[in-house]
């Protein structure tokens, strides 16, 4: 890797004290599980790598990853555990157990007040064909690709409301570049 | 691919209609981003891959990968946008101008009331020298490894108090499984 960091205040080089580290995963917090994980593995395809359960503390974790046809994933259970910890783009779904049967109980998904963390992302082969997979299955949206000022972008929303953007990597090469309407 | 979902309730096969779908990034505030590109940048050893400026909405975004040996990051702007939007494990960072100039300004973290988001996560080869590097470079703990009932997972925060999990992935072969006393 010889890419250097693209110049901005406060950008330093890599120290060779951070070789080898990995950005695994993104946890969020689920209320329920089985929607959630019936959605990640049909609506986008992920599997479900590993299920670790907590009783003492009464929570399970799943962690799911969308693979691809080179993702060689052990079939042992402690060599896969440790697979998953190692990858990249692993998305862990936390659920504290009862939260599913208490009718008022929802997360926050940082996009309303207090704001924090905004989205998960992901990139589609083809975006009117994700859009209309999107729609077979009533997905709900918070903007549409023909909606607002970004007019190759989706966002739709999880079952607890967590924003996922979608996106067509090429139709966005141009993206914050300098255009004539500065829209992008 | 072969790997078989484990089985649990709501788990479905992946559809070929999510074939070549990435789990591409994951969007936080944050509100200096001077601070974060230097924490990201040097304690993680991220790159800035992209910034895009959006004057008009008054936002820029900034996308950092932690780069491998065999990452080829294409030069040109264009297609390195394009190949920013096709990685997996991508972190972006949104930066609303000005916020870097309110004495009270603060992003929330997810942990606390209202919960939803909870963390991001590195995987590191030692966590003992991950530890050090952390500790040199002045990084708050909200857990260290020998804290608390999983002894070889580390918390800390970032500037903006987003907690990141730190793991050594083959350490955390047997998490969640079956042990003497639960504790894992």
């Amino acid at each position: 890797m010889t890419f250097t960091s693209e110049p901005h205040p406060g950008v330093r080089p890599p120290p060779a004290a951070t070789d080898g580290f990995v950005l695994n995963h993104t946890m969020l917090r689920v209320k329920d599980p089985v929607v959630s994980l019936g959605f990640y593995t049909h609506v986008f395809g992920m599997v479900l790598l590993r299920k670790l359960d907590f009783p003492e503390m009464r929570f399970s974790l799943f962690f799911l990853a969308k693979l691809n046809d080179t993702d060689q994933v052990p079939e042992e259970t402690g060599a896969r555990t440790g697979w998953t910890f190692s990858q990249r783009g692993i998305l862990e779904l936390t659920h504290n157990w009862g939260t599913e049967d208490q009718a008022d109980f929802a997360y926050h998904d940082g996009n309303t007040q207090p704001q924090g963390f905004g989205h998960i992302c992901f990139a589609v082969p083809d975006l009117v064909k994700a859009v209309k997979w999107l729609d077979d299955n009533g997905v709900e949206y918070v903007k549409r690709p023909e909606q607002g000022k970004m007019k190759n972008v989706a966002f739709v929303k999880d079952p607890d409301g967590y924003w996922i953007e979608i996106v067509q990597p090429e139709l966005n090469a141009n993206l914050g570049q300098p255009s004539p309407d500065q829209a992008c």
